[in-house]
C-alpha cells in the first residue's frame, strides 16, 4: 500500500497523536473558546505576524472557501490558475457556495504572474460581466512547483493595484517555505498576502487547517460567521488546535516538509535521466510530475499507487510525503527503470 | 471548568482514542476508500439494516445540509420544530446552502406532531409557495425530549402520505435510543425514517457523524457529489471512520449515552423538589431544562458553566455528558439547593 | 371576468399605453442608459428626495430580491411580518437568491412595530445564529392596512438604533400614499427609510417596478452588478422607464391609486353591515378581508373571483384596482347580501 | 443615434405596440393563466411540435438560468463556449443563481463540436470535480456565425450519448432559422434539443422571451416553481405573450430576421473590400464582426454607436436590427471607405 499516490494516504505523525492525548483531559469551551486554540493564536502570530487572526477549520477546500467568502460581494470574481485546486478538485463548492465564478488561466507551471493577472483583470465597471476582486494562488503549486518571495509579493501588488486581494492556498504551505528555506511571514504577510489557507493535513496532521488574516484591514470577524454558516466549525475544536500546535511549536512542520520536499527531489534525481521518462515541471516542493510511456503506468500502479494526471499525455504524479522513505524512493525508481528498460 | 454547558465540552473517550492510535498504520487510501470506512459500513449496516449506506462528514450541521440538499429540489421546504437545531443554531446554514425555506413550527417540548406536519403542508402545486418535501425532527430533541419508534413512525407515515421524507437530526440519537432502550433500527429504519444524521460528537468522539441513507428508494450515491461539494469530505477520512467504529462496535455508544442519561435523570431528581426550581420539559435524554430565580444564576455559573436558555424567562439548560459524575450531580444539586436557599 | 381576484387583473391605464408608444421613436441605448431613464431619475428625485437612486426592475420579487441583497451579508437574516409577502408569496425566492433566513413575526393586521422587532433581534454576536441586518415591512400590507409615518419612523429608528436599515416592500406604496394623503417622501425619505421597493404593476402598468436607494449612506452603485446578476435588468429599458414616468409624472399615480382606495372603502361600506360578514382587518388601502359563511364563498366566485385567503376561517380577500367601478361595487354588494341572505 | 451598437437599441415593432393594446381589455388572470398566454401556447406547438411547452419570462439571462435549474443538480456543470452569452454577458447570473460551474470551451466562430464537447465531458464519477449534465449552445451564436440543423443534432446525439442534455440559448433564433430557411422545429425538436430559451426581445419586441421545453421526458412542470423562484414570473403576463403571439402568428419573427440577416450580408458586402478591414467571422445571421485600424473606431462610432469587442486587436461588432434600412448600411459603409482611406 506505500506509493506516490498522495501526500494525504500518509499517516499521523506521532508527535500529533501525542499532542491530542494530552489535550484530552476534562472539560473545555466548544468552538474554539478553549486553551489550546488560545496557543495556537499565538502561535501563528508568531510564524507569521503579529496582526494574524486563524481560524481552524477542517479541510482545504473549507479553508479556501470560507478565505474567499470573506473577500467577495456576490457578483465578484477570483482570478486563478486552470490547474487551480479551487477550480478542478473542490466538487464545483467555491462556485456553490459562493455564487462566484472562477476566472481560470491557463499557466505555465501552474504559476499565474502579474501579467496574466493584468490580461484576466477586465470589464471593469462593466455590470453585465463580473468583477474581479481576488487573485488566488496556491504555494506550493498543484503542479509542484512554489512562487518566491519576490514572485509572492508582485502578484499582491498586482491585485492590490486593481483594488484588489490576494489569496493563496496554501495546502502545501509548508513545502513551499521549507523549499525556499524562509520563515512562513517572509513569503506572505510580508510581502502582501492578505488571507491564506494554511494546510496541516497533507504535512502529517490528522486533519486541520486553518483560515489566517493577515492584512489587518480586512474585518476578520466576520469569518466567526462564515465559518460557522460554511460548517466549517468544529465543536470539540481543541483536538483540531492541538495538531496544529503539534505542527508549529517545535518546528514539526519544517522538519516534516523538507524531508517529503528532499524524497521528491531524490526521486527526481533517480527517474530523471531513465530513458522514456520527461519530468514535465520543476520540482521544487514534494511532488514529481513526469510523462511516461503509458503501458508502462498499470504495471507500477500495482506495485506503487499514484495518480496518472493526464490520460492524454500520460503525464503522471509521484507525491512524497513526511513518512516517505530513501528506500521507497530507491526501490521505485528501480522499478521504474526496469520497467521501461522492459 | 467541569460543568452542565454542553456535551461537547467532554473529552474524548479514552477508547477512541486507543482506536485512531490504532488505525495509524501505513498509508490508507484517502477520501473514504479506506479499510476502516468498510469496517465502517459493516457496524452501520448491522445497526440500522442491510440498506444502509453511510457517509462519514466532519459536523453535525454538516451532516444535516448534506442529508437536506440530497432530499430537496431548490423550491422545496423542510418542516422543522422552531427550536430545531438547523432552524436557530447553524447560522443559517440551511438557508444559506440550500437556499431553502425551513418552515419552522411552534411545538410543545420541540417535538412535531403529525397534525402540526399536516397543518404545515400546505399549498401544494401552488407556485408562488416553497414546496414542502422534507420534515426533519431532532432524536434526542433540543430540550431533552424524545419521540417514541410510534411516533417517529406516525410522522414518516405522514411525511410519506404527501409524497415526501422524513429526516431525523441524530446529534443525540444514541443517548435517545438508550432512553427507549432500543435498538437503533427499531425507530428509525424500520419505521420509515428516511435519512439520519447520525452524531458521535457529542457521544464521546472527538468529531465525526455520518449521514445515513436509510430509504433504499434514494439514490444515496448523490451523497458523495454532495458531501464533497459542502466541503464535508475528510481526506484522511480513516480517523474519523475510527472514531464510529469505537463507538458501534462493542457498544461504547451505549454505555456513554445511557450514563449520561442516568446523570441528567439523577440531576432532574436532585433538584426537582427545590423550592425555585421548576423543571420545564420531560427529562428523557441526558438534558436538564428548568426555570429558576434568575440572580441564582450567575452565582451558579460561576462554579459550573451552562447556558441560559431563555434570558427573558430564566430557564437554564443543564446538560450531562459521558463523563459527569454522580459527585458532579450531587455537588451541583447541593449548590442550587444552598444558593436558591438563599 | 370583472373581479376582485387581484390589482394585478385589471388592464394596463391608456395614458401607459400611449407613454410606450411616445417613446417607440428611433433607436435608444440599451440597459437604461437612455434618454426616458434619465428623465424617470428625476422625476423620483422630486417625489422622493434629490439623494434618491432608482433602478428599474421587472417585478416587485425582482425589486425586494434586490433591495435585500444590496443590504445583506451572507450570515445575516431580515425581519419581517409572517404574512409578508417575502415571507409566503414569492416561492422562497429571498431564501433561495439571497441565501438568507427570514425571521417571521406573528403580527396584528400585517403590521410590525418596534417592540415586535426588537424582541425578534435577538444573538447579536453569536455566530451560531444568523445576525439580524434588514428589517422588511410592506406598505400598504398584503392585510389591507397601512403604516403612518410615525409608524415608519419608529421602525426606522428601531433598525437604525441595531446598525440596521429599514427596507420597504412598496408594492402598492401608491395605495399607501394616498390612504395618508402625503407626499411619497414624507412617510419614506423623511422619516428614515433606507431602501424602497417602488410598485407600478398593481396600479395601472403593464410591469415595472423599481428599487429606491433612499440613505445616501449606502453604495447605491452595486445595485448595477446585482440588478443584473439577479436577471432584473432589461435590455430596452426606455419602454418600463417609460410606464413608471406615465404614472410618476402627472399624478396618474394619485388619481388610481385614490381611485382603488376609494373602492375599498364603498365595499367596505356597503359589505359591512351584513349579516354574516364580518371585516378583519381595517380597510386602509385597496383590500377588504372579511370572514363570510364557508358555503358562499363557490357561489359568490362564480360572478366574482376572489380568492379565500385562509381556508379553515373562510377569511376572503376582495382587491380593488384602478378600473373597479361603483357599479363593480354596488353589483357585488348587493351579490354578497342577497346570498348571505339566501 | 442610429447605429449598429446592438439589436436591442431598436425600437419596438408597431404590430406588437398594437398587439398590447389589443389585449389590454378588462381583466385577465394574472401570472400565465389568461388566454393570451393559451394563444401563445398553441403558436409555439405549431412552431416547435405538439409536445412543446412554453414557459415566458422577462428576459434572456432570466430564460438562460431557468432553462439551466431544470437540467442540473447542484453538483453538474454545463459545457458551453468561451465566448457564450452566459459565460462572459451575465453578470455572473448562472454561477450565482445556479451554484455551478460553467465550463467553458474555446472554440472557432462561437461554435462547439462534437469533438469539444466529449473532450470537455471528463472526470464522470469523480467526486472531486463537477459532473458535466448540459452543453449549452448559443443560435445564433454571440459572433453572428450559426449552426446547421445537422450540426444541433449532432451537438444533441453527443449530450445524449453521455446521459446528458442540449440547451440552445436562443437569443437570436429567429436569425438563426431565417438564416438557414428552415422552420423553428427543424433544427430544434427534430434534431433533438432538449430546452431552448426562445427569444424575442431583439427581434422586435419590448421584452419578452421564453423557455421552451422540447424533450417530453422532462418534468417541465418544474418550471412553474422555477420561474417564480428565479423571479422571472410577470404578473401581467398576457402582455408579455401578447408580444410573442404579435412575433410568431403571422410570420413577423421570419420577416424581421430575414430583413436584418439581409442588411448584416449587405453591410459585410459593402465593407469587405475596404483595405484595413478584415472580416473575422462567417456573417451568417444579423451581426458583422470585422478588424479595423484602431484609430478609425472614435471617429466611426462618433456618427454611429458600435461596440468594440476585442481592445487589443480591434476588432469591432456591427448588428443589424429589425429597423436598420439600406440608407443606414449604405451610408455607414460609404463612412468606414472614406475614414479608413483618410
Amino acid at each position: 500500500m506505500r506509493g506516490f499516490a498522495s501526500d494525504n494516504y500518509a499517516p499521523v505523525h506521532p508527535d500529533v497523536l501525542a499532542e491530542l492525548a494530552h489535550v484530552n483531559d476534562g472539560h473545555a469551551k466548544a468552538y474554539g473558546y478553549d486553551d489550546v486554540t488560545v496557543e495556537l493564536q499565538g502561535l501563528f502570530k508568531d510564524h507569521f505576524g503579529p496582526n494574524t487572526k486563524a481560524f481552524v477549520v477542517f479541510n482545504g477546500t473549507g479553508a479556501n472557501v470560507v478565505s474567499l467568502q470573506l473577500l467577495l460581494r456576490p457578483w465578484e470574481s477570483v482570478i486563478c490558475a486552470s490547474t487551480a485546486h479551487i477550480n478542478v478538485d473542490e466538487g464545483g463548492a467555491p462556485e456553490h457556495y459562493l455564487g462566484t465564478k472562477l476566472v481560470d488561466v491557463p499557466t505555465e507551471h501552474g504559476k499565474l504572474t502579474p501579467e496574466l493577472v493584468r490580461t484576466a483583470w477586465q470589464r471593469v465597471g462593466d455590470e453585465h460581466a463580473t468583477q474581479p476582486r481576488v487573485v488566488s494562488v496556491t504555494q506550493s503549486t498543484e503542479l509542484g512547483t512554489r512562487y518566491s518571495a519576490d514572485e509572492v509579493g508582485a502578484l499582491a501588488d498586482t491585485a492590490h493595484g486593481f483594488g484588489g486581494y490576494l489569496h493563496v492556498d496554501g495546502a502545501r504551505i509548508s513545502n513551499a517555505a521549507a523549499g525556499l528555506g524562509v520563515d512562513f511571514k517572509e513569503f506572505t504577510t510580508d510581502v502582501g498576502v492578505d488571507v491564506l489557507s494554511f494546510g496541516g493535513t497533507k504535512n502529517g496532521l490528522m486533519g486541520a487547517e486553518a483560515v489566517l488574516v493577515l492584512n489587518p484591514g480586512i474585518d476578520a470577524k466576520s469569518v466567526l460567521n462564515i465559518r460557522k454558516q460554511a460548517m466549517q466549525l468544529s465543536s470539540k475544536q481543541r483536538y483540531m488546535s492541538a495538531q496544529l500546535v503539534a505542527l508549529l511549536r517545535d518546528g514539526l512542520w519544517h522538519r516534516l516538509a523538507s524531508h517529503s520536499n528532499a524524497m521528491a527531489q531524490r526521486l527526481a534525481t533517480a527517474v530523471g535521466d531513465i530513458p522514456g521518462v520527461t519530468l514535465t515541471h520543476p520540482v521544487q516542493a514534494n511532488g514529481v510530475f513526469a510523462i511516461i510511456p503509458g503501458d508502462a503506468i498499470a504495471t507500477l500502479q500495482a506495485s506503487y499507487p499514484f495518480y496518472e494526471w493526464d490520460e492524454n499525455t500520460h503525464e503522471v504524479r509521484w507525491m512524497c510525503s513526511w513518512d516517505t522513505t530513501e528506500a521507497d524512493i530507491d526501490s521505485f525508481a528501480g522499478l521504474v527503470r526496469s520497467t521501461l528498460a522492459g
